[in-house]
């Protein structure tokens, strides 16, 4: 694992199998790169989910953005680099950048943490762990010129574009539904022909609840711009008939090159 | 990438986002990496879908089956051995096994794959490549000590258990539905509260006919014995009524110690 400085730099692959019919990496396994990268990252400088868990405490992330000119293809070799330009309170700004190792840079990423008590399940104070040890870990001057999540309301209709269960296979160790299957449901709402013309050139998500293996999801999507969609996706629990909203995307696609 | 003699060895880490909520690498991510390790070896020999493709060929998985004593816990590094120890026309036998790097063996796999020409989509002489040059990457003597796939019939009921959409994310880079996808769906068959007291102790799979990203599937299951299943998947086709059957499955659940 390399560094420079507070810059973590991790090497992954885009395996064979995590491309997509047009032999470019799946989103969802770049969204699950950075995570990785974010937890080595953490889990470097002794503040990854290894040393939060024992202490009942872990990382949860708030928000995501990714923004690609270019994605890796198959058998690329890539770098995440990431860092932490901010500590707040409850929150950490973490970003990424996507590179090939030399001059190409394939995109950017931001994102947002919380720090909460797995008991409570609420906010718990970063700097007050190791009496404030994570500041030393800042990185204020690297460059992330991406623009951040975006907070504009999804408009909904309410109607309901689809329904999907969900399951085992998108619960992760915490025991929660996994921030990249998320991003997957919302990708799939456009079938195989619309990706042979489009491919995604951002997407945010931003979260606001936590969802369980089992509970059902109402994805709801409005149109804003040619090939620009928001989605707002709702849980039903299976005990309740309410609905929460679990989490919002905006996702703008460009046309591919011919 | 290392190997002895003609068996490739690679490193791979459970990543903390491949994991279940018992910590343990999930058996589809573990599947992807055999896959990963089949394709890292047979392109290191240069008969990978690399070299493939663009002679029009490529490799199918035919059949696959995974047996583990234990599976990679999140943050585990752990190595893939893989060797083919058989060539007959248009197949190809190929075993894995797990390992820590050291004393410990996580379990083992055998797969079965088919060349095919992928303008006709007929399995294609795999000896006439390069004069039988695959030869020479025969191991014989390497043990890989499980049953292969077993070849019982599955007697299902005529009702549905199950059926699914697929979507955008099920397709990989062949345009058809990625092989371990089909084991996520089987293994989503089962919920959070089955997998607290059990875990897949051997899984196999028999793939029958390819199907694509739209298609629907039918999952009939069968109880073979306390916590062993037979599962067979169907697709319909979006401008068939027919019904194909694309792949079935046999898992075996073992009790999880407390």
């Amino acid at each position: 694992m390399n560094q420079i400085g507070n810059v973590g730099i991790y090497p992954f692959l885009a395996e064979p199998f995590h491309c997509d019919f047009t032999n470019h990496l799946f989103y969802g396994h770049l969204g699950n790169h950075l995570l990785n990268a974010a937890d080595y990252h953490s889990d470097d400088r002794d503040f990854g989910m290894r040393y939060l868990m024992p202490i009942h405490k872990t990382w949860v992330l708030s928000r995501l953005v990714i923004e690609m000119n270019e994605m890796p293809l198959a058998y690329d070799q890539f770098y995440v680099e990431t860092w932490v330009d901010s500590v707040i309170k409850f929150f950490t700004s973490r970003n990424f950048k996507v590179t090939d190792g030399a001059d190409k840079v394939y995109g950017y990423g931001k994102s947002t943490w919380v720090m909460i008590d797995t008991d409570s399940r609420k906010p718990t104070n970063i700097l007050d762990l190791k009496d404030g040890a994570i500041l030393q870990y800042l990185e204020t001057q690297k460059e992330c010129p991406i623009d951040p999540v975006s907070r504009v309301n999804v408009k909904h209709q309410p109607q309901v574009v689809k329904t999907i269960d969900t399951h085992y296979s998108d619960v992760d160790m915490n025991g929660h539904l996994n921030s990249v299957k998320y991003m997957e449901h919302v990708l799939d709402l456009w079938d195989v022909n619309w990706y042979r013309k489009y491919h995604v050139q951002r997407m945010e998500i931003a979260y606001s609840a936590e969802a369980h293996g089992g509970d059902q999801l109402k994805l709801y999507v409005e149109e804003v711009n040619v090939a620009e969609f928001r989605v707002s996706i709702y849980k039903i629990n299976n005990d309740i008939t309410d609905e929460t909203e679990v989490c919002r995307s905006r996702v703008v696609f460009a046309e591919n090159q011919s």
